[in-house]
């Protein structure tokens, strides 16, 4: 109706960061890097994962939604513009299974031609109902809103203003004192500003964690996810469910040898249904 | 020396699952599927991730070994002959990551044309010696000498004869009753007959594991394993440490909804070292 678009009805910066445009060459799209969620050197992983979802929900062929997605931090993805190549490879009766690749041109000092710089594997599927149940019930922790809300846990890092953080166990070591301590972080956790859960950005939540390496160590190395992987046991009705309310996030480290460390965790909505569960392998330098 | 090989000196059954031979076509392996290791309408999945392990190994250009492995199994491999694309598709200084996918001819009902029925993804890598820890140790079982070698858990299931197991916590339910329990597996577990262990038969025991979900509701459903994620702790040193020794093998689903639960597994040398990682979404049929 107006000429103008007003600053309070603009994009959340999440929807911005994951938005695409298809291309002319099948199964392909074209993104452009967010500085709003840019980490020390490319992109927070989580936005990486959230942005291949998108792709998948994007393409005119997708069935179903997803039930896992593994993706693989090949390069640092430098900013400006990317594409995304998502295909799906064989397509079944209810379940579908994707390869996907993000390249950008000019990585690795290569002359003008595009790079892999994340390769990923995914899954989706159109779900029935069946019997469900858990097996690991969320802990019993502290409300959301009795849990201080933390500053971001270090200065200058865009996308840690990204999320709304709320430590319940396991923040940042008080000192970098090397005594060594479990891994295990448990944080409330939502978007900011608040925004309606989704696959896309559930995907982003489950990489929200610090590596459980400087927990593990009260000593901080320089580190970055490899590999991570994400099974999705929401339905379109439990994300709707779920709303804009935090989710509790609960991650350790199981094993740490030889500059890399593996990470498992999982995210429960405010009423107690795990939403998603997610594992990682983590690179340490030291 | 002789112009026939006598019987004792053939390959382990293993072997011959992942023996590959290279083709012209660069990147591409052929194999053949193995009866040995025959599942109820495939073959393992563990034996088909060892495959994909065994490619990259093969590879001219592999840098380093193992760290991370995900596999899709997209359809049911059927038996004969199928072709193995390990496309290392980004090399840095010490990680390579890997696109793989099996395709086999004639699948799906298309007239000669191969289709893809498994996709993968990997991480290989040059370790250097680091700090290294654990945040997960080996939990105290009788030994495996103590625990009694069960019969395979169900007749005439080729790949079960491939495995000597020891249940110590959670063999399938005595009675298929309903009664809902926890999912909480414990074994010993090798090779039959015992081989020494390396980085495609440490992923080919990662999915080891009968379904959560059958112990979970005492109800046996069709089930299968959908993506399954492996993490390799291990270096080629720790893997000889191993030798042909049983490892413990630790699996729990933490949920299942609607038709698709996960699997959180751990692999323990003897000695109590954490040698993989591993995590799985597996389908359920109701």
């Amino acid at each position: 109706m107006s000429t103008s678009t007003p600053p309070s009805h603009s994009l959340h910066p999440f929807d911005q960061a994951v938005a695409l445009v298809a291309m002319g060459a099948p199964h392909t799209f074209q993104g452009q890097v967010s500085q709003d969620y840019w980490n020390m050197v490319g992109p927070y992983g989580g936005i990486t994962a959230a942005t291949l979802v998108q792709a998948m929900a994007l393409h005119p062929q997708c069935l179903g939604d997803p039930v896992s997605i593994t993706v693989n931090y090949a390069a640092a993805v430098g900013a400006g513009r990317f594409e995304i190549e998502a295909n799906p490879v064989r397509t079944n009766r209810s379940t579908q299974h994707w390869l996907l690749t993000i390249r950008q041109v000019g990585q690795a000092g290569e002359d003008g031609t595009s790079q892999v710089v994340t390769t990923a594997t995914a899954v989706t599927a159109v779900r029935r109902q069946t019997w469900s149940g858990t097996d690991m019930a969320m802990p019993r922790v502290v409300p959301a809103v009795e849990a201080p809300r933390a500053p971001p846990i270090m200065g200058g890092v865009q996308w840690l203003e990204r999320y709304e953080m709320r430590f319940v166990d396991g923040t940042l070591p008080p000192r970098w004192d090397g005594a060594e301590a479990e891994s295990l972080t448990r944080l409330w956790v939502r978007d900011n500003p608040p925004r309606s859960l989704d696959f896309a950005s559930l995907a982003a939540l489950s990489d929200v964690f610090f590596p459980r390496v400087w927990l593990r160590r009260a000593h901080r190395t320089p580190a970055g996810t490899v590999s991570i992987t994400v099974y999705f046991h929401a339905s379109r009705e439990d994300l709707a469910a779920a709303g804009t309310a935090p989710l509790l996030a609960q991650a350790r480290g199981q094993e740490f040898r030889n500059g890399f460390g593996d990470q498992t965790a999982q995210l429960w909505s405010e009423s107690g249904q795990m939403l998603a569960s997610s594992h990682q392998i983590v690179y340490f330098k030291e």
